[in-house]
């Protein structure tokens, strides 16, 4: 049984990978939700849709979020009432979002929507929300760039300012209250390999370490905890992440990398334009592999996936 | 100033008519917003888009509802996931439905929004939500139709149940409490007409005169009240209309109408084919107009304006 602690793109392809090596059916995303945001009544699950659309392979490739020859016609006629069309939300996109929501509406776990939605697209891997509870990734904007506004939600940073705004901090709201959705510890407990995807360590691997239990439950499995780095030679393939990481005192490097995952994983794969820095992220405790890690293609997602579960031997 | 106590599909043919014969911006809707319902989280007030499209000229002539040339993208995503479908939410319909729920959310009333999605579509007529307090008309089912349910709201009864069961009674749940939208009493008061479109005098007019207020400003206007009959041959054009007024005890004939219309209309339009009815309407205490009510096209629509605020004179 393979776990992977994921957020959206980066840890959706490297799934992508490793259901082409394991079982799919032995393999189980825990996901992040702090990301979650309900825009004109709905609650969209960014992170979880991304996943669910790429394993189904219905993901738009170009864009790296949303659905391939998607339609927009619904966000058309919102922007006809001079509605808020920031957050494009495609037509087929929306039924997922109609789903969710009235069953949340109904009293319906989002874990049990979840499952609903994965065995629409028939989908064999586990998809498990980190939680099932409102948990917010706020981000605290430095002076003055945020036009008024000091604190924002993880959407309103990410996709309506672009992510082009400085960051001063960075919090999980409801997160001290939060528990581990239905099955996550068990998925954590149980795994062979816990994988922690090359996903932003900041906004999307932390919301999920932020719920209590959850992290402890990896320490616990430290020994078979692989972590893939998503900074590359210094930088995100995509996203903020490196920026994210300077703006809060980290060092936007795999050895950065390794000092915040090396309480919870035993090795860091990372990407062979960082093969200089290998030494150094064993210094900080980690054991490291060295190979290919932009997955620019299905057969380099599954050789990564292939080296990832192999480290955790 | 001409006003229309509005439902859907009658009422948004006559006021098509009316806006031919006077000029659009005189011409007020206050239209019955107790069909409205809560599906998928999201608002959705379908006499009011009905009125609304039907203006704009964008409305499905075929279907009675909905939008021409619409597509339903995201009504076959949401079948993938085994959601309810049985109410169709077209794309570009969801535009509205996602722009008034969200308003909804920040604070804004009703008929702020309508204005808003009025404003949209470039109408000069005015329209108004009867209330802007949630009034939601409800279905006693006749013994056991309901297949277990013995209420249900409008929209099962008319959509999903297809309005193919007996009723044995009607409410409108939160009316006594509930207040009239801005600007409705007004409108009537300062009415040179007012209009009580053809819809339905129970589920569509009823609501509009179980809001306190409304029907009293009405009364006080009688004389200038005109209403047209819905029921032509004993029959609806369209809808339950016929069954509705039997099932309750009203006689389904231009005389069963003007019996319920008779305290807040001075005259009754009834169409050509209950000529030999106008003594008998005379009789309920209402003068009677006989004319061609059946709008199958603009020009009949605007003739039947003419008539029906000629018939105020």
């Amino acid at each position: 049984m393979i776990t992977v602690l994921a957020g959206g793109v980066g840890a959706a392809r490297l799934l992508a990978g490793i259901v082409q090596v394991v079982p799919p059916a032995e393999v189980t995303a825990v996901v992040n939700t702090g990301d979650d945001v309900v825009m004109h009544g709905l609650h969209i699950s960014p992170d979880l849709d991304t996943v669910t659309y790429t394993l189904a392979g219905a993901d738009n490739p170009e864009t790296g979020w949303g659905l391939a020859g998607e339609t927009w016609q619904a966000m058309g006629s919102l922007g006809r009432y001079g509605g808020e069309t920031w957050f494009n939300l495609g037509d087929v996109d929306l039924g997922t979002h109609l789903y969710r929501t009235g069953n949340l509406a109904a009293g319906v776990g989002l874990a049990e929507i979840t499952a609903g939605i994965s065995s629409g697209w028939g989908l064999e891997p586990t998809l498990l929300p980190m939680t099932e509870d409102r948990v917010a990734t706020m981000m605290t904007l430095a002076d003055g760039s945020g036009g008024g506004s000091d604190e924002v939600g993880f959407q309103e940073y990410f996709v309506r300012l672009r992510h082009a705004v400085p960051v001063s901090s960075v919090r999980f709201a409801g997160a001290e209250s939060s528990l581990p959705g239905p099955g996550v510890l068990d998925a954590i407990g149980g795994a062979d390999v816990v994988v922690v995807a090359p996903s932003n360590p900041i906004v999307s691997i932390g919301p999920l370490l932020a719920v209590p239990g959850i992290a402890d439950a990896i320490r616990a499995r430290r020994d078979r905890t692989v972590a893939v780095s998503p900074i590359i030679a210094g930088a995100a393939l995509k996203g903020p992440a490196d920026r994210l990481m300077r703006e809060l005192g980290h060092e936007a490097s795999v050895v950065g990398v390794a000092r915040i995952y090396r309480d919870i994983a035993s090795c860091l794969v990372i990407d062979s334009a960082d093969a200089d820095l290998a030494g150094a992220v064993e210094t900080e405790g980690m054991a490291c592999v060295v190979t290919d890690t932009v997955m620019s293609s299905p057969e380099v997602a599954a050789e990564l996936a292939r080296t990832v579960l192999g480290a955790a031997s």
